[in-house]
């Protein structure tokens, strides 16, 4: 650890109070941003995305920021600045960033009540939570650290919300490449993670990269009734489900050739270090129904997640999909998959290997196109500086023990446009727990994990103002 | 050929010359009826359904039929009667079938105009086409029926016209149970087949049966975030496409256990006058852009269409299926399925095959369910038969040729039910063409196929109306 942290801060206790008086007006503003449904993959929900970002920069605007919403080819991007009042000569500046847009909330009848008409309930396990859709992923997460801006700000601040986080952030690189020396900073914070557990927790220190694609199998020029054509015509459904069943292998690892070629094992150290924690996998995986680690044999649950990439099929659809039956032999087929990728994975050779993969088993009279290709390499980061270890004081201090340093198996894109743009690392503190349900029906976020967060981002901020100027980096 | 044809019928030639008279209210009575949406697979068009039946009782009376819309569990059935005053002693007895629903039109936005709006078209290879969502399956031919009856009625005819064709035709049997004894009559005439081309008429000898089943896997019991979950996650689409790539072996036969148990190979001499058809199977193929038979190794395009079972996927969806990326891992995937069976196969016995062939694969932490089962066995007619012999005689007269006796890939569940509950064979009797586009976007039925379909029933009405009372079983 080399990073000078100072004996005393500001007012700390202070500050945690005029929060703790906040907390109802917060919760209210919280419930303003989780109203708009904020879709950013659906087309139809543009207009919703175009207003939550108007609220966000208004929320900024109201706790003395200079905010603007800036438009972007896709959805348009949220910028801030708060410049300190420190009397050092040059004082810890830091990026924030988080999304305001959701997941689609389908399928909707799976939920309790509207997705997007937020409200509190009791949860047996954690007290009052805040259910909606985007309530952990990544409103409520976002929110923690605006929030703690009210308290104070002892350091620069400049926040970027963007819109597009769940479509592939495809307008994120754009926008660095033109906006980088506005938005460059010491490091970044980044609100989008989880806690190790309820009571502990976590710095993420690593993240699976994404790759991913939409493949669609066409065969007849148009859809057949499978009585007069059955037999003699090729089904594209069945093309695809062939050509899918041949992703994997019989010990679950992807069968695309060279796909492992950039994988690196684990060092057994960090190995150890997993195991040490006490991972409750049968808790995890009996929390979601199941009871047997699914992935490549002989791997643990956190090892599968962390150090191993993955092949998914998100989605398909094709033929009749509606009530009862259709006897048709449809002209194409479709499937929408993702890679999760461990460092030094590239996601274009990972797409490339996964297009020649489809093209060499294509049948006679079938065909393959893909879309919507995209993605980001895995990332790590390094617990010894002087900003990461600040951020782990400060979360020892809010919770009364030291974060646990974790690896992640989701993706968060901006933080390799970060790294590789912008040359900045990324702290990744985040409130979130596993049962927050994000992506799926009745998402929610522990009320604790919004007040607590709120918190522990306002004694981050407290610690990474005392970082003296020549140990930033 | 056991049956006595007359040498002289009544006045055919006034009979058609009466017909060609009323040929613009045909189409005009046509166009009404295909107006319809009457999708029976689809509860949202039940009154549509309703309202169909309701139209058809209504051209019955026009004419002079005695007719009524009776109540089912499901769609209405339309019953119409109109008796003889045949001079002899016991007229002919027919009872003639024809359905009232249509599949679904989907996809809407391949369709050239709306497919419940009729319209006339101009198609380069065939005339004056008409097309809608029915025009060829089975309203168009329904018609030319119901008009030939306008021509005269020289025989006793019973008209029952079902609303559940599409959907399986689940009210059928109970129906034929309790009003068996009112539609039994000497033979049923079915207009839901094909012409062997455009000027040569067919008779259908050998119908494939059909089975049907929709298959559902679950696996976690939500959906999951692909990244914090994936890799351990059991995926149950990965396991249906998994199962269903299994279905067929690499010579293209069906890999379920016993599933050709019950399948005899064609004689010898089928196979023979089969290929003496000069079947044009490139042609079939490159008209639905395909180039190679995809069905079982070995087999002629015909032999996989007449003589061969099939298991076809017919539908697939499972996962976020919209527009753009989500990277979920869905608690269940669906597929639709269907067999086409051949005589001897039974549809009960199959779908246990294949529900013991899905349950034996599955993985830890997947389950099945299964639904919407049901089907018909294949069915076979003897040419030989007087009213066969009539019918063909009729067709030789109206085309100038005899008809073809062919085979056909594809089922109607009647048949077999008129046999089995009825003891009544059936005369498959129709003027679609391969190219109908039927269950297909804009589905078309020759303006020709109309107005020749409606003169041959003319005449097979009149060459029935002449076979002596001991000749007709």
């Amino acid at each position: 650890m080399t990073g000078t942290i100072e004996a005393a801060g500001p007012d700390i206790a202070g500050v945690l109070n005029r929060l703790a008086d906040a907390k109802p007006a917060a919760l209210d503003r919280l419930f303003q941003l989780l109203s708009i449904p904020s879709i950013s993959t659906d087309p139809a929900y543009h207009d919703a995305c175009v207003q939550a970002a108007h609220w966000c920069a208004e929320a900024l605007r109201d706790i003395g920021f200079e905010a603007r919403v800036e438009a972007t080819q896709g959805k348009p991007m949220v910028v801030g600045h708060w410049r300190s009042s420190h009397g050092s000569a040059s004082p810890m500046h830091v990026l924030f960033y988080g999304h305001y847009d959701v997941q689609p909330p389908d399928p909707l009848e799976e939920w309790d009540a509207p997705p997007f008409a937020p409200r509190l309930d009791e949860d047996p396990r954690h007290g009052t939570v805040i259910v909606a859709r985007g309530a952990s992923d990544d409103k409520g997460q976002l929110m923690t650290f605006i929030e703690a801006c009210r308290g104070w700000l002892d350091v620069a601040v400049t926040v970027l919300i963007e819109g597009e986080e769940e479509s592939g952030s495809p307008s994120l690189a754009p926008f660095l490449s033109v906006r980088g020396e506005e938005l460059k900073a010491d490091v970044a914070l980044v609100c989008d993670t989880g806690q190790w557990d309820e009571n502990t927790p976590a710095i993420t220190a690593f993240l699976r990269g994404l790759a991913f694609s939409e493949v669609t199998i066409a065969g007849p020029s148009r859809d057949l009734h499978s009585g007069i054509y059955g037999g003699p015509a090729r089904n594209p459904i069945r093309v695809l489900t062939d050509i899918l069943a041949e992703l994997h292998d019989a010990d679950g690892r992807v069968a695309i050739p060279g796909f492992y070629d950039d994988v690196k094992e684990p060092p057994a150290a960090q190995r150890e270090q997993w195991r040490a924690l006490g991972f409750d996998s049968d808790g995890f995986l009996g929390a979601i129904g199941l009871t047997e680690p699914a992935g490549e044999r002989g791997l643990t649950v956190l090892e599968q997640l962390w150090s191993r990439p993955t092949a998914e099929i998100n989605g398909i659809f094709g033929g009749y999909t509606g009530p009862g039956t259709k006897t048709v032999i449809p002209a194409k087929a479709t499937a929408k998959l993702s890679f999760r990728l461990v460092p030094d994975q590239n996601p274009r050779k990972i797409l490339e290997g996964f297009r020649q993969f489809v093209e060499s088993r294509l049948p006679p009279d079938a065909s393959v196109t893909f879309a919507g290709e995209g993605g980001s390499p895995a990332i790590g980061f390094d617990p010894a500086t002087p900003a990461f270890a600040a951020t782990a004081h400060a979360l020892s201090e809010e919770w009364g023990k030291p974060p646990v340093i974790v690896g992640c198996g989701a993706s968060i894109p901006i933080v390799e446009s970060f790294r590789s743009k912008l040359g900045m690392d990324a702290l990744l503190v985040g409130f979130a727990l596993d049962d927050d349900r994000i992506h799926s029906p009745n998402e929610k976020y522990n009320l604790r994990s919004f007040s607590k967060g709120i918190r522990s981002w306002a004694r981050i901020l407290g610690e990474l103002g005392k970082i003296d100027g020549h140990d930033r980096a």
